[in-house]
């Protein structure tokens, strides 16, 4: 028997929520830890007592709201993800799973269901990263990533630590940030991605998500004038990162079916005219589900910039910066989320995210799986991010399902359930 | 018979005169109307006076010093350079074509020489255009390309007008800034390219000045994000540049023997990591002395940055924002400066200037000429700029007695030599 949610009281919720912080071309601009960060939180902890939940604040800023289960010695099912934005970012990212979770306790509620279990809902602080890096820092150190203090000593390009940021906030909670006994962890989250928007289909069961490379890299060649000096006596920098970027393409298509590589930012120095490019400082970023696939392309890439400083006559150097293998969610509880898409009857198919998720690290904690719902264009990170509001009710719905089948487990499944731990 | 200048005064006022805005690393920073730069002149007309020379200053800051011929009515021979700079630029580029025209004529006075004619030294405004674009600005105006308006509203990245800042630093004369019969033009300038010193020489005879075209361009995508986002389904606004660079360095190497073409400039909208680049904005310099070798690259890489475009699928744009024919300097005075440099026994060869100088427009008012000397490394714009002192004198011997025989031609030469006026 599957149970659904209220459309109209999760829509109501998610308009009030995204007034918070509100864009004139209709995103939100709520990065992590400012004041609009706060606010949103402020309306979430409200939200959260409304709804009879204790609201605990860690140390890191994570918010946690726990409903009681009938033995409430058992672990709890965590179900959440994210309220803080990109900076002028979109409406739906984060902001339905956190509510789609709020609105699953609302609807328990509602029908007066006591699950077996607890069940927490839970807001990741500084998921995106924009203001602070890395991003997924609160889910990060909850699973012992990172610790603590590291958290609170990065700095902003002010020179504002996380730290004193979370305090002024209001945000720095006393609850200790580490693993603790979950039974699993369950996300709702937007795809980013054209997948199913191009499949038509509703949902998408999240299988893993891909592991992935970062690399800085640059060039330093000569910065000679534009015009007396012959090509053949050139150092050019930019013509030896051109190489790479094309490079990047190469070999996306050749070292794996799933991999994608990308040359996202990259600058010029000294960025004039009729002056020879001197340096160019670039990024490199590879992804696939198979790690061997991403130490190939990395492989390939080092090679691309060592032959193309050779060619030009420059330096070439390129650094690691990340490294984080792919992911792969517990099979029981994928097949939850299968299991109650397929019984609300919402067209889903299998995928693997491309995107990394608070998910990512709590499957290193607890057994966990996610659910996907369409992106509109494979649109995200700006104001132009949209869901139909219809798949984001057939998402949650799922998503509901799912934690109340696993919030009914009894004692004896604990063993089982914490394989993946 | 030749004559030589002085090497030690012409050192002693080099390092006197490069005190002035000098940087810890050796060059100088005395941008175009920054106090700086009002020092420089202001050091300048008190040599120029005490050169017993009759100072003017034009309504655009170029600086001249009459020097009285035995019939002051006859046209005079101008020779000079500017003494503005890059920011943190070299201290050669530039100074040494002005103080080398006073050392001439310091020369002349030590002799006792009365020339035929007048000798007026100049100091250009603004050369280097790092500040107030279009660089070569005050021989520009001179030359009646611009008008003296146009100079005047100018504007800085903070607002503040060259019409204003040339009044506050006090060099917004009374003369009008506009052509006037002169006899002949003479320039000594370092090269700024490698050809001098890769051939061992002393001195550069410059019969001409490439032409050149300028673009702005541009490539707009999709931003989405790098993880989720298959290849195939990106429009990546990087990949797109990438091919253009590479077609720039390929169409240099095929569309004519000097020709050169660069990309300098190139600037990634979000420039992020993990973010396919939604905007690429580039520009492209295409050189050559053949001003039909220039006209068939920008046809190639309007070409190719529209079969980039439809390949990625992105948005292509481009603007021709500046084309400046080739210039050829007149026969008799290249002759000059060659005569001289063979009288003198400087290693000498003959060459095209690959940048612009103040010498492209005194060409349209008056037969031109130039003098290069080495510059090691071809290096220039930066503090590390360089030339041997042995070279510059040389190049001073050569620009002196190309000037004192200009100087020298009486009356019935005023025909001949304005015929390309």
């Amino acid at each position: 028997m599957t149970r659904e949610i209220s459309s109209e009281r999760f829509r109501d919720r998610f308009d009030r929520f995204n007034e918070i912080g509100a864009t004139d071309r209709g995103g939100v601009n709520r990065p992590s830890l400012s004041d609009a960060n706060r606010r949103a939180r402020d309306k979430l902890v409200e939200w959260f007592e409304e709804a009879g939940l204790t609201v605990t604040v860690d140390e890191v800023g994570n918010i946690f709201g726990r409903r009681e289960g009938k033995d409430d010695d058992l672990t709890p099912v965590l179900v959440g993800s994210h309220v803080d934005s990109q900076y002028n970012g979109g409406r739906y990212d984060g902001v339905i799973g956190v509510l789609g979770a709020l609105e699953g306790i609302e609807t328990l509620n509602d029908i007066g269901v006591e699950t077996e279990r607890p069940i927490e809902a839970v807001s990741w602080s500084n998921e995106e990263g924009v203001r602070f890096q890395p991003d997924m820092l609160g889910s990060g150190v909850f699973a012992g990533t990172f610790e603590t203090e590291f958290a609170y000593d990065l700095e902003d390009k002010e020179g504002k630590t996380f730290g004193e940021e979370l305090k002024r906030i209001g945000y720095r909670g006393d609850a200790p940030c580490e693993p603790r006994d979950l039974h699993s962890y369950f996300e709702l989250h937007v795809e980013q991605g054209p997948t199913l928007e191009d499949a038509g289909l509703s949902v998408g069961v999240v299988e893993g998500v891909y592991g992935f490379i970062w690399f800085d890299a640059a060039f330093t060649g000569s910065a000679d004038h534009a015009g007396p000096t012959p090509m053949h006596l050139r150092h050019d920098a930019l013509m030896a990162t051109s190489d790479v970027v094309e490079a990047v393409r190469r070999i996306a298509g050749t070292e794996g079916e799933d991999l994608v590589g990308t040359v996202g930012s990259l600058d010029v120095s000294p960025n004039s005219i009729n002056v020879i490019p001197e340096r160019v400082d670039f990024t490199v970023d590879f992804r696939s589900y198979d790690d061997e696939t991403v130490d190939r392309a990395a492989d390939s890439v080092r090679t691309e910039i060592d032959h193309a400083a050779a060619r030009e006559g420059v330096e070439g150097e390129y650094e690691q910066i990340m490294r984080i293998d792919s992911q792969s969610f517990d099979g029981d509880c994928v097949e939850t989320v299968a299991a109650a898409a397929d019984a609300l009857d919402a067209e889903h198919t299998r995928l693997v995210s491309g995107a990394g998720h608070d998910a990512s690290y709590l499957n290193g904690v607890c057994p966990t799986a996610m659910v996907f719902v369409p992106s509109v264009s494979g649109v995200s990170h700006t104001e132009d991010e949209f869901t139909e509001w219809e798949d984001a009710v057939t998402g949650a719905n799922v998503l509901f399902n799912a934690v109340l089948e696993k919030a009914s487990e009894p004692a004896d499944w604990d063993g089982a359930g914490a394989t993946n731990a």
